[in-house]
């Protein structure tokens, strides 16, 4: 099992429509990878490591797919329309992206 | 429910005992915090975003717990000891942390 993590980062004025990307974004990445994406989920950040630190991401998500083969198979067709989904005016788009082994 | 990421960047020659933080590190995390800890998962960092690129992160954690409070009262009376427990020979010590709300 694979993830692949998209991490946007809390840049000052970062915008990020939380309601958008996970009731929209989110389920069209869904619907374009199909089985390929097993499950995903979203967060929100709230806050950074210490009391009073502003959170280091603003929005994550986390896509399961059982390999990175997977993944590129399932996400490659569908980058162009998935990307063209968010614009800076609703998300900030230049997100950090990971890729992980689930190790426990 | 929130999520505390600990994400430890993938710096040029940073070591990560991958074995030990699966199998000593999180598991002592896991003891102090009891029921504070509902469940925790972590992340071996295996590539970047695009092709060829290096992980973002080289190993990760997330702590799920009720609330921020929760998480607090959990950890922070054992915060010196989980901390002592890792060592820059191990495991890089400047992780970024964040906390976030699961959105869905």
């Amino acid at each position: 099992m694979i993830k692949v993590s998209v991490m946007y980062p809390n840049t000052a004025g970062a915008r990020f429509d939380h309601e958008y990307y996970r009731n929209k974004h989110m389920p069209l990445v869904k619907a374009r990878m199909g089985d390929a994406c097993k499950s995903y989920t979203v967060d929100k950040g709230i806050a950074g490591g210490a009391p009073g630190d502003p959170a280091t991401y603003v929005g994550m998500c986390h896509i399961f797919c059982d390999s990175i083969e997977a993944f590129q198979a399932g996400f490659g067709p569908h980058a162009k329309e998935i990307m063209a989904d968010i614009t800076s005016q609703t998300i900030p788009t230049s997100p950090r992206s990971s890729r992980s082994a689930k190790s426990s």
